[in-house]
């Protein structure tokens, strides 16, 4: 089961255009931080904090070499978003399952009627 | 491929915890709206407001017969999400692929040198 917190963080973190739009462009390749913020109208630290909440949820992970530090797509906040859907999904699914065999099931006080 | 308005709006309907609390709530089964508004510590319009943000997501949908409405989760908007959710990860997948397979090609110029 999935803690109440990670999601919260997942779905925060997304809740923001641009988180989602680091995400389209992260999706295309790893790129610098540098490249990253240079199409957006914010500072260099204003990018690198939507990169951190990114980040603590799961969604980007970045290394630096030398000077350089670079971003990536990573699967993890991805897998937890679609985990949390899924065991909505199911809960759904159930419900139609009971109320399917609900239906299929004799009516109790039908044969007993004269 | 879905539009971009789309996902902002499931995103940003689900980024708020009181209607997370209400997808919670509905994922155990349907429920009047005044039933789903008791154990929250607003107004019925606050609470309404809420439903109506998820229902144009198309997490919920409702329905009034006589004086009651009922709401109960809808699978639309879990469905987009996901959709959402594996365009990323298919994006992220290929460029792996593609990363295997040049690391997989023989290096051109080592042939060519002494």
């Amino acid at each position: 089961m999935l803690k109440r917190q990670t999601i919260d963080n997942s779905l925060r973190a997304l809740a923001e255009p641009t988180r989602r739009a680091i995400i389209e462009r992260l999706s295309q390749g790893p790129t610098s931080v540098s490249d990253l913020a240079r199409p957006f109208n914010m500072t260099l630290a204003a990018v690198v904090q939507h990169l951190q909440v990114l980040e603590e949820a799961g969604f980007v992970r970045s290394e630096k070499v030398g000077r350089v530090r670079t971003c990536r797509l990573e699967a993890g906040g991805f897998d937890q978003l679609a985990a949390w859907i899924n065991d909505r999904r199911s809960l759904m699914e159930r419900r139609f399952d009971r109320l399917a065999d609900l239906l299929a099931e004799p009516e109790p006080n039908k044969e007993t009627k004269p």
